[in-house]
């Protein structure tokens, strides 16, 4: 199996910002990206606080449902009507207001279903803020 | 068990948005609310679009993480710090571009922990677009 | 939508206990069964304990899990191959060492994948022990 | 931090096995453990079959949630009143009659929660056959 993603990082995140306006307007990049496995990027806004001052859920969530729609998408290619069938979003610690890094990788990627999972990270700390599993439904070709 | 919230709608409503910036952004309603149950509606925005139409899934999550945040301030009062330990979002029909309604109710709650779940609807429609599910960790007293 | 069950409850627990070894083992019933509901109970055994004198995990797991592919057969009759794609079961309170029952129904029924939950009481209690929610699919016909 | 686990394998698996009877009927086994990491066995039993003659979700259930118990165990020592407040499980292939491998790790281990995640392999594949993903609960001191 090869190593390289189908779609290179640029493309994927051109992807996302054009059909997913939210993706763009949280300015989520696409930093590395290889066959089952993507670095996506949320910079730090004002926007993104919650009470505590720490970053909001939805804010992790967006981060986390767009790198298991790329991660999947480093495989099959330009497949933008995978949709999420469920995603679960673990919060371990609180996430401060800083960028975060999220690490995806695709466990399985069947013939109607994908999955995988995302380690999230406050940027420059090795210990993750939040894990998320997600699967996804590929449209029949 | 009183039926009543601890706090009106247009109270929790002023906690989301006050708190929550992305909550004020994104519009979100407080409808109704009683002792362990709300109501919460995502007004549509083109913002909240992705690829085939439909809402994507960071607009679906906001709205289901604030209606379990705002259920258990429904119990307990003020009680912002109350944080996310684990949300599930299963994804049941594609929502079509219009607003989004979230009946949300408590299940369970304990001293440490709150759990709850959240329907949510396409606006006019009976049958559910997504169900959530999630935990609360309350912060001791 | 008829509220019967195309499967009587007699027949739904024959087909556990001849699917399912475990079911038989564990002596799992079904009480009652509609369109997309479904009531089964499990009979407390001294082999459910875990430490603190409360019913295992695996116990409530197997329960919920069974309550979730039978409610889908309550709809589509025989389709003993449909599988679990996924099953999230959330803990509310210990178990006392009792008999549990499981309130399962339906909630989305779709072509190919299936979505329920599970409510699961110590006998003659009101508050659940216990939430399952779990995603089927249903093998194409 | 030590890699060492707090209580050596065999000390795991005694712990389990008299403290959940289920463990010992399944003959469940505790093949190595380090500070955070763990690798249980589930032998095949013809009891475990389900239709289509696969291993059936209970017994994967009942080997995941056994790894994660543990692999609190090889942080905490001696900590059997842990207890489960969710777990997920995500079936990800279909798994021949045979043993079943669990490499289960700790990711969070907190003062309140501990959260860590399985993957179950058939005894000799390479591709999970399943993912578990669980936080417990940790007794006050």
């Amino acid at each position: 199996m090869s190593t390289e993603s189908v779609l290179p990082p640029a493309e994927l995140q051109r992807l996302m910002h054009s059909g997913v306006p939210l993706a763009a307007a949280f300015d989520i990049g696409v930093e590395a990206a290889g066959a089952g496995t993507i670095r996506v990027r949320l910079p730090f806004k004002p926007d993104f606080l919650r009470p505590g001052g720490t970053v909001t859920g939805p804010a992790l969530f967006a981060l986390a449902d767009l790198a298991l729609w790329g991660v999947v998408l480093t495989r099959l290619g330009r497949e933008e009507l995978a949709v999420t069938t469920n995603l679960t979003l673990n919060f371990l610690r609180k996430p401060p207001p800083r960028a975060v890094i999220g690490e995806g990788r695709l466990i399985k990627l069947g013939k109607r279903l994908a999955y995988g999972e995302v380690f999230l990270y406050s940027e420059g700390d090795d210990e993750p803020v939040a894990h998320a599993t997600g699967t996804y439904s590929i449209p029949p070709r």
